[in-house]
């Protein structure tokens, strides 16, 4: 049986999933997994994950795994995206923690509210913006070396960061105002055969 | 050259990495940081993490690791404290993920406005309460078969989720409206030698 990913092709989180099974050459089906229309509530997709969220994957064996980045460890577990070094692997999910408390609340959702929920960007939360922009000015100062967040390499940490950070100037946050974070989406993007992001 | 961990007594992700290091019998320097007194936001502290936050360790080779969750899986890496099976260990990391994302954001942060910050109980926004007993909730049910959250044993799992959970009171969330997680959070202090939280 194929690896399935119930995903919702708007969320990054999602699309994490996704680029890495891509990345691994794994075969897999997509379900697609509407979050706006209450597909991630049913009673049948909270018996995958309780928590009701996207993306889940259930694993050929039939057992189901939630949360994009446990997902994405599990999935490339051996793989040249995780370093094999003790300490870069630490950093990587160094990253990978910081993105979730640190980053997703705050340009995943200023984009979630401009883009999907209608808000004008001039009506954001301050907090929320400011928070946005810490963010990425921090990844910004990250790459400014030209090279990846961790090690040598691609890694899952610049999977799991560039997801939203493609995406900020849908929240209204001009990637082009960080240009080593700009160089550094391009790069990712072409070691993932993606095109650029189109709002 | 010990472990050094920088963190801040008050705050449940530092305590975290403590009672790992206490369970792995580790040597370490416990360097009180506070966040509320601006500790966090040295010039010499940001160089240890630009994040700005705790808990920060400084390893023995004197390289820095931030973010609970990572520090607490590099300490770990090989102890009985992450479950051998691939899966199993993909499962503890959901949680860890599923901590940072939809626990610590609502649980920690009501403690933190009542208990710190002098807010009362009945001014909390409401969202975040029904965040907050919703992530409890879910934490009851996962326990409610009197074992811990991942396989047969205490793992990293349940020494994350019982940082915040424990302290819920202070932010006003009874953990006594949540048999099972109160019979959880006895079971996991048990093991990690603690006693009852005191608020």
């Amino acid at each position: 049986m194929n690896l399935k990913i119930y995903g919702d092709s708007i969320s990054g989180n999602c699309l994490k999933v996704k680029w890495t099974a891509d990345r691994l050459g794994l075969d897999y089906d997509w379900i697609e997994t509407g979050v706006l229309n209450g597909q991630t509530r049913t009673p049948a997709f909270l018996t995958l994950n309780g928590a009701g969220q996207v993306p889940v994957v259930v694993l050929p064996d039939g057992r189901p795994l939630a949360q994009s980045n446990a997902i994405i460890l599990h999935l490339a577990e051996g793989s040249a995206l995780i370093p094999r070094d003790a300490y870069q692997r630490a950093r990587m999910l160094e990253w990978l923690f910081w993105e979730q408390y640190s980053h997703e609340p705050y340009v995943a959702v200023a984009r979630f509210q401009v883009k999907h929920l209608g808000r004008p960007v001039g009506e954001l939360e301050p907090r929320l913006v400011e928070r946005a922009r810490g963010a990425l000015a921090r990844l910004d100062g990250a790459v400014a070396d030209g090279g990846f967040l961790v090690g040598e390499g691609l890694s899952l940490a610049d999977i799991a960061l560039v997801a939203y950070s493609r995406m900020a100037g849908d929240g209204g946050l001009a990637v082009s105002d960080y240009p080593a974070l700009a160089a550094w989406i391009g790069r990712v993007e072409q070691a993932l055969g993606l095109g650029p992001y189109e709002a």
